[in-house]
C-alpha cells in the first residue's frame, strides 16, 4: 500500500515548464512573452529562453504584434498547426467515426462509416483504410502523424491495451486493438474509455476546465471525469461508468448482469425497447440507431408521447447527476454525444431540473448541466485529443519523475534526444 | 472557467524537496540518509544538506544506526515527535471527542465529553475547556501545538470556513465555528468534513495510501476520498456525501428534503426507529446511540432479529459502494467510525460481497473492503491530523505555486522568515 512522495530535480523542471509554456500558448490562442511570464509564474528570462527553443523547433511562430498599453508593441505568439497532427477513432457498435486534428486542435478531416459486419478483424480493417483516406483528403503526411487515438466503450483493460467487453460489439471479447491496430497502421495507438476521451477532448478545445464531469450519451451513457484539472481514470482505467449506476433496486435486468442500472433504462436500446413495447410492436428493433432518431424527432417537435418518453430518460440521469454531484462536488456537468442529436435542449433541461433538486449542500454549490463544446463527434475527436493530450500536455508526472494519477494509457514514445523537453513531442521533422 | 497551468522555480523546488524529506522520515519510522535518497529519488548531497537542516531545527534526530550490507554502518534518523504537537476534535451530535497528536502522529492524550446542551454557544466553550484539559494531562505546552483541527458533519461552507446545516446538530445553521474558536483558544483552527478527516487521518497513520474511499459511519455516513494521492474535497469541500446517494426512489423522506438516502435507511436514527416500529414501540428513541449499542451487542452475539436488521443496512451500503467504485474505480474501500463498533466485521463482510457483485469492470477490478486503522475515534484523529497534514506534508501547491485541488481548508499560517520551507511548520520555539 506504500507509496512514497517523491523530490524532484533541474532538468525535469526544465522540462515541466517547457510543457506549461507550449501549452499556456495553445489555450490561449495568440499570446505576447509578457502575458506568457505573468500566466506562468515564470520569470521573463526564462519565457524568452523557452520561446526562443520552440521556434527554433518550429512548434511556434511569431504571429503579429498588438497593440500595449504605453511602451513598444508585443509580439504575439501562436502554435504552428501544421507542425504536428493526430488522429482519432471513436468505435461505436453502429458506426465509426474518424477526425484528423492539427496540433492547435482544428478539426482537418473528418469521415463517418457505418459498420456491416462489425466483427474484430471486420473493424480493424475499416479503420486502417478510413485512417489513410483521412490523411490523404487532408495532404497531412504520416510522418507529422503524432498517433492515433482510440475511443471504445468500456470495460478495457488499460494496462494490456485491450477491450475487455464492450456491451453492444459482439465478438470483442478481450481484443488486443492497441497492439493490432499499431501492426496495422505503424502509428503509436493509445485507447481510452470513450467518455474519458470525450473530457479530455472538451477540456482540450476549451469547453470546460477545473473540474466537471463528461456525460457520453452514445449507445450507452458514460462519464468522464477532470478533477482539479486531473484527468481521474482510477486503478484500472474504467473510472466514470455512469451507466451502472443503480437507479431501480430490483429493476430491469442489464446487459452487465445487474439489475436496475441507468442504461436499463435510458440507453438507446432500453428507450427504443420501452417505445415498441408501448406501441405493442413486437420483437427488436431493425436499426436501434434509426428507431432513435425517429424517436427524438418527433419529441424535437413537440409529440406528446416522444417527449414524455424522453423527459423521463432525462430525469433519470438527472437523479444519477445528483448522487455524482454530491459524491463528487463537482460544479460543471458537460451533456455530449450522438444520442442528444435532436433532444440535447430537452434532457439538459430536465437532467439539470433534477439534479438541482438533489443537491445536499445547495447551500453553497448550484451546478450547471451544458452542452458539449465538440457535440455528436465528441469521441473522435476526444481519440484525437488523446494523442495532443499526452504528447504535449504539461503533466505533473514529468515534474515528479512518476505517474501521479494511478493509470496514464499513453504510450507514445518519449523521444529523449532532439524532442521536446517536458512532452514526448519529437523533434521536428523540419528541424 | 479557463484555469491556467502555472510553472515552477527553484526556491519552490528546494521547499518541495525539503516536504518529502520530512514526510518521508515519518512514514518510514526510521531511515537512513542513503535510503531516503532512494526513496525520494533526490541526490545524495541534497538529502544530506536537507537532513542537516532539519536536524537543525529540532525537527529530526539521529537514532542510532542500522546493521548496512557491508560497508560503515548507517545512521538512521527519525521524526521528534515532540517537537510539535497537534489537537482535534470530532463534533458528534451525542458527543465531542478530543486528542492530542505529536509530530510523528502518536496519540499522546484522548477525552471524551457527553454533550447534554449541544447549542453551539455550549459546544464551543465545552471544546475549549476540553482542549485545555487534554493539553494539562500530555504535558504540552500551547506554544507547541501547531492548531486545532475540527471534523464535524457536512454540509459545511469551505471558504468561509462555516458549519450550514449539520443534519443532527440542532442550532447549528450557519456557524462560524473556526472563526469563534480561534478566538476562544488562540490557535488556528481548521475545520472539515468529518469522512475526509477521518481519510486523511487514515493515511496519516499509514492505513491507506493512493487511491482510497473512507467510509464514515457515525450518526450517519460520510464518504472521503484520496484519489491518486490527493484528497478530493470537491468545488465546495463537500465531497462525499455518500449518505445521501439515493437507494430507493421515492424511499423515505430524509432530513435533506429528499426520499430514499442511504441515510434514511442506515443512519444510526433509522435503524433505531426501524427496530423500534419492527417491535411495536412508539415514540422516538430516548437515546439513539445508546438503542443502536444495545442493537449492535446484540447482532455480534448473533441475536438473529438484529444479525438480520445490520445485515440489510450493509447490504445498502454495500450497493452504494458499487455504484462508487463504478464511478471512481478505487480499489480499496475503509470502514471506520463509531457505528460500527461491535458489528464492523458482520458490515464489512456484507458490503464487500455486495460491492464485488456490482463491479462493471469486474475483469480487472477487485476492489477490497477494510477496517479503519484508527478505529472509533477516527474522526477525532482524523481532524488532528489536518493540521499536521497541512502543516507538514508536501503539497503539490507548494510546487506549483497555486492551489492543486479546487479547495484547501488550510489557513494555517505558514511562516516565512525562520520556519521550515515547503512546510507551514513554524521555527522550532527551542531553535
Amino acid at each position: 500500500m506504500e507509496t512514497m512522495r517523491t523530490g524532484t530535480n533541474l532538468p525535469r523542471v526544465g522540462g515541466f515548464n517547457r510543457a506549461v509554456v507550449l501549452d499556456t500558448i495553445r489555450s490561449l490562442g495568440e499570446v505576447s512573452r509578457v502575458e506568457l511570464a505573468e500566466r506562468t509564474g515564470l520569470t521573463p528570462q526564462t519565457v524568452s529562453n523557452i520561446v526562443r527553443r520552440l521556434i527554433g523547433e518550429g512548434l511556434v511562430a511569431e504571429a503579429g504584434t498588438a497593440r500595449s498599453t504605453g511602451g513598444k508593441p508585443r509580439v504575439l505568439l501562436r502554435v504552428v498547426p501544421s507542425a504536428y497532427y493526430a488522429a482519432g477513432v471513436h468505435i461505436d457498435p453502429e458506426r465509426l467515426t474518424g477526425v484528423v486534428l492539427d496540433l492547435a486542435g482544428g478539426v482537418v478531416a473528418r469521415s463517418q462509416w457505418h459498420a456491416q459486419d462489425s466483427s474484430p478483424g471486420a473493424v480493424v480493417g475499416t479503420m486502417g483504410r478510413l485512417l489513410t483516406q483521412l490523411l490523404r483528403r487532408a495532404g497531412v503526411p504520416r510522418a507529422r502523424v503524432l498517433g492515433l487515438g482510440v475511443a471504445a466503450p468500456g470495460p478495457l483493460d488499460a494496462q494490456r491495451r485491450r477491450l475487455i467487453m464492450p456491451p453492444n460489439l459482439d465478438g470483442w471479447t478481450d481484443v488486443a486493438l492497441a497492439d493490432v491496430l499499431e501492426q496495422r497502421t505503424r502509428l503509436p495507438v493509445v485507447i481510452d474509455n470513450d467518455a474519458t476521451a470525450a473530457a479530455i477532448g472538451e477540456r482540450w478545445v476549451g469547453g470546460a476546465a477545473g473540474s466537471f464531469l463528461y456525460v457520453y450519451c452514445g449507445a450507452g451513457i458514460g462519464g468522464g471525469l477532470v478533477l482539479a484539472d486531473q484527468v481521474h481514470r482510477g486503478t484500472t482505467g474504467n473510472a466514470g461508468e455512469l451507466g451502472h449506476v443503480t437507479v431501480q433496486p430490483g429493476g430491469r435486468l442489464c446487459f452487465c448482469g445487474k439489475h436496475g442500472c441507468l442504461e436499463a433504462y435510458c440507453s438507446m436500446r432500453a428507450i427504443v425497447a420501452q417505445a415498441r413495447a408501448d406501441r405493442g410492436l413486437e420483437g427488436p428493433a431493425e436499426s436501434v440507431a434509426g428507431e432513435y432518431e425517429v424517436l427524438c424527432r418527433a419529441a424535437a417537435k413537440g409529440a406528446d408521447y416522444e417527449v414524455r418518453l424522453l423527459t423521463e430518460a432525462a430525469r433519470r440521469i438527472g437523479a444519477v447527476l445528483g448522487d455524482v454531484v454530491n459524491l463528487l462536488d463537482v460544479d460543471t456537468v458537460v451533456l455530449g454525444g450522438p444520442a442528444l442529436r435532436h433532444v440535447g435542449e430537452l434532457v439538459r433541461d430536465e437532467a439539470e431540473r433534477v439534479l438541482r433538486e438533489r443537491v445536499f449542500a445547495r447551500a453553497v454549490l448550484s451546478p450547471t448541466v451544458r452542452p458539449s463544446a465538440i457535440g455528436e463527434d465528441a469521441g473522435a475527436i476526444g481519440a484525437a485529443s488523446l494523442v495532443l493530450e499526452g504528447a504535449y500536455s504539461p503533466r505533473l508526472a514529468t515534474l515528479l519523475g512518476t505517474e501521479i494519477n494511478s493509470y496514464q494509457p499513453m504510450n507514445i514514445p518519449r523521444h529523449s534526444q532532439g524532442g521536446v523537453p517536458g512532452t514526448s513531442l519529437p523533434p521536428h521533422p523540419d528541424s
